[in-house]
């Protein structure tokens, strides 16, 4: 069990919502503590997710069976994965409802504005992209007459290229536990480019998506709930769920709702030592640029005295920049870590540096192929050893993941017969989802009690709700967190699938949710309508 | 730490080559017993590999770096996967050589028999199948005139089939968390033509190979040390690596060389008291069938026993039933664990059952693609939904393994274009399979002092090999196992690659490799003349 879960120490722990696994932080100093009271005067939580897991713990018919939720690693018990939570199991619902019984709700389809799932709400994947892994799926085609028909010239040489690459051209085989090492070439010269600093390519492990990535890496720097991870809150919950499943301690940070989602390093500096004064060790800090769920893109500045701050305090800094290529407004620009650092003069030797990339976000948005890697710097070869151990015991990740990983690496080039179509649907994309955010943003800046900063980057909205007194009742009466409450409303509203800000966590006391800028464009306006309408309402009825 | 790893019970563990986390087991009464002096009257291990990693722990330029071997999980320090250990980065090294240097050593090139990857050593994926893959990677050429030309017509229609079972036919969109349903259909479907009993869609869990599913199990089940699993000796070190990695204990019990790697209950029992005896709660049976890194297939009497046997004792079967496709003898046939204990009337009520299935092996080979399932049974609805809860943290396995579970569970039929081509390639790689196997088989049993039960199913050959003392001595002088040291010569004499059985677990002073079949058939003389030159001289070199 957790150190801090019993005892006196018990009331130190977060226990409202979903973060149950997080050592309670030193009070904000933000402009948002006066909006604190509820939370932090109560010395029982406030509110507690009902135990809905545990709802059919008494089921006779099952007791005969050896495994019970009594038995299992309670570590599985208490992580919490709120993108596919409660509120997307009843959006799942009631879209099975629809299909049964059409015109049984409100809305004639879901709109799930819940994950970061671009193609699924019918976005385009880039052309040549899929080219070079059809290819690369059924190599016999490539010398065959009418592939020149079917594809594009580029496409085909970029697929002998790979083809190449792997031993025996056998896209068939496992590869080298860190990915194929032609492709991990590629993957270092993508980011050399991008960087201006040099990379190498046995600092790439290839993964199956960020995520195994992210999980590979806790359970490196987590032996017991001693270890602590700082983390930004709001956070995505990827990592609150990995810190619990491996057992260790999540030490917040709290991002400035009034500075943009800004991040502080005296909020660092105060929330590390405010750990280690419970006697917990922090190990790493995980930074999200651009961030999710909260869209800002750090200055350069900002990225600076986080650096310095992880080499003083002897902190691994795990960069999620996932969403490198998502930045929609002139005045910020995405800088890696890695260059960051490096631009500082600090090397191998200085900072111990994880950078996370995947296929599944940027214009690509190829969440199905499960492609990514990261950039493993500043580890001692011993150390190294032990993570290719580790990633060897899962063999490789999928080859169509990593053929993708490098092309997102190295796409299409000036001259390239697909260059123009290419950068036509990248900046189709991209431009769009600029004004998806833009439009959105101002909808919810015009709601009744809402404030909603810009995302700057990301595919997401992080829309604060003052909520009125008697739907914070509401939600008490419910058994519910006042956000979730909200979330749920408008889903049987409207059919749009947001996620409450509980599942992100937020400075106690406010309340926010998350909403993606990925449907497509011309269902923006419905949905700003939807939403407007609602709130109106809901306004009206809970308005103190 | 591990609760038997210190004081007193120091001595009860299994401390020699690679298998530091089992718990020690009963002697096993085998004829092989006989045999075992050295190591079991012993106080101290015969042999411990050398601590490799830590070789550079005194290296001063990583000094200032915050992550180092004494720091990180000591869980994942103790984890071993020798499939991919020393002797594969031996050879690696030597084929760099060979590039670098042609004529450095005396033979040309290096022969993979260490690790299932069937393509890598040259065979072609199954055409159909690759097919259906590129054109679900890339629809838009689906309705394109020169596609008629390119593929197959029952390919092209299946790739209309599985795009319709995709929302939004967007196969780079994240898709539900335990896989695309439609295609969780057709698994079902191909389980219940298999098996003859219904199989649920719901049941199906889609995972980028078997790896991520054993994972998840072991994930469950292990809460502390306290928690064992039983493993068959030897095994597949996917298994002691995941118990270690998830911090419980392997119980082992042994397979019986001398029936043919049979597995008898009266072992199991003995075994499964012993650890209760000592602590332990055995929470499942792993049993690997056909097996690995033995090769023989169980008979269904032996199955029904084995399942009696968990439900009984209260344990979760977790079968590992990927090398269902591969069974090369008349006298044996494939029965999943799924039909024995519903053939015994036992259904969901009566026992849990966990099945893991991959597209990495059978007649397919598609290690590469990172497909698989496991078929979830007997677990209660809510502990369901904490497995569910952890596959959703990873929100979906790739979307063209998921495709290629579903191909291989449902290959073309008698009718369709693909049908004769398919079953030719499928026939021929088996019967190919099989005539490998005996003749390795055969070379292997005409080596002095070796011994080799037949496979009779999977990929692989576990000689035994009666070492000369002076052999064993000369490992040991070498600080390695004398198994290691037999290989490492063979590796360096030969350029060809096995696995020392020390890194499957085998009976104290027996001595194995495990060495694939999957050669290229016109390989197959070249490697016995080498083997067999290779022995010979190693003999004289040795014998007593």
């Amino acid at each position: 069990m957790r150190k801090f879960a019993s005892g006196r120490l018990r009331s130190l722990l977060i226990h409202s919502f979903q973060q149950k696994h997080i050592l309670r932080p030193h009070h904000p100093s933000s402009s948002l503590s006066s909006s604190l009271p509820r939370f932090l005067s109560s010395s029982t939580p406030v509110l507690d997710f009902p135990p809905s897991s545990t709802s059919s713990m008494a089921d006779p018919s099952a007791s005969k069976l050896p495994v019970t939720l009594q038995n299992i690693n309670p570590k599985i018990l208490k992580c919490e994965y709120a993108v596919r939570g409660e509120i997307v199991s009843l959006a799942q619902r009631l879209q099975e409802e629809l299909l049964a019984n059409p015109g049984s709700h409100p809305f004639d389809e879901i709109l799930y504005c819940n994950i970061g799932n671009p193609q699924s709400l019918g976005q385009h994947p880039i052309t040549f992209f899929r080219e070079v892994l059809a290819l690369c799926d059924h190599p016999s085609i490539l010398d065959k007459s009418e592939t020149q028909g079917l594809f594009s010239a580029d496409a085909i040489e970029r697929a002998w290229q790979i083809l190449d690459q792997i031993p025996g051209r056998a896209t068939g085989a496992y590869s080298h536990s860190q990915g194929i090492k032609g492709l991990r070439d590629t993957i270092a010269a993508g980011i050399e480019a991008r960087d201006g600093y040099p990379a190498d390519p046995n600092d790439i492990f290839l993964t199956d998506g960020a995520s195994p990535a992210v999980h590979m890496m806790m359970q490196l720097l987590i032996s017991s709930e001693q270890d602590g991870i700082l983390c930004p809150i709001p956070q995505y919950p990827l990592y609150s769920a990995s810190i619990a499943l491996h057992g260790g301690t999540l030490v917040p940070y709290f991002l400035d709702e009034a500075s943009g989602w800004g991040l502080e390093t005296s909020e660092l500096k105060k929330q590390l030592e405010d750990a280690r004064s419970k006697g917990i060790n922090p190990r790493a800090l995980v930074v999200i640029n651009p961030g999710n769920p909260t869209g800002q893109v750090l200055a350069e500045d900002n990225q600076r005295q986080i650096v310095e701050f992880c080499k003083q305090e002897g902190l691994v800094l795990l960069a999620d920049e996932v969403y490198q290529e998502n930045v929609y407004v002139p005045d910020k620009e995405f800088h890696s870590f890695k260059k960051v650092s490096r631009s500082m003069g600090y090397g191998e030797k200085d900072i111990s540096l994880v950078s996370f990339q995947s296929v599944s976000k940027g214009y690509y948005g190829e969440c199905g192929k499960r492609g990514g890697y990261m950039e493993v710097t500043g580890i001692s070869p011993d150390v190294r050893e032990q993570i290719y151990k580790v990633a060897s015991v899962n063999l490789c990740s999928n080859i169509s993941g990593q053929i993708l990983a490098s092309l997102v690496m190295s796409p299409p080039k000036v001259g390239d017969e697909s260059y123009e179509l290419y950068c036509a649907e990248k900046d189709g994309i991209l431009s769009s989802l600029a004004r998806r955010a833009k439009t959105l943003e101002d909808a919810l800046n015009n709601l009744e009690g809402v404030t909603c900063n810009r995302a700057e980057g990301a595919m997401y909205l992080f829309p604060r709700i003052n909520l009125p007194q008697k739907a914070i009742k509401a939600a008490e009466a419910a058994n519910t967190a006042p956000d979730a409450f909200y979330c749920r409303r408008l889903l049987n509203a409207t059919g749009i699938v947001v996620v409450p800000g509980s599942g992100f966590g937020q400075v106690p006391g406010t309340w926010h949710f998350r909403c993606t800028i990925l449907p497509q464009e011309d269902k923006i306006p419905a949905i700003v309508t939807r939403l407007t309408d609602f709130h109106k309402s809901f306004m009206d009825e809970f308005r103190d």
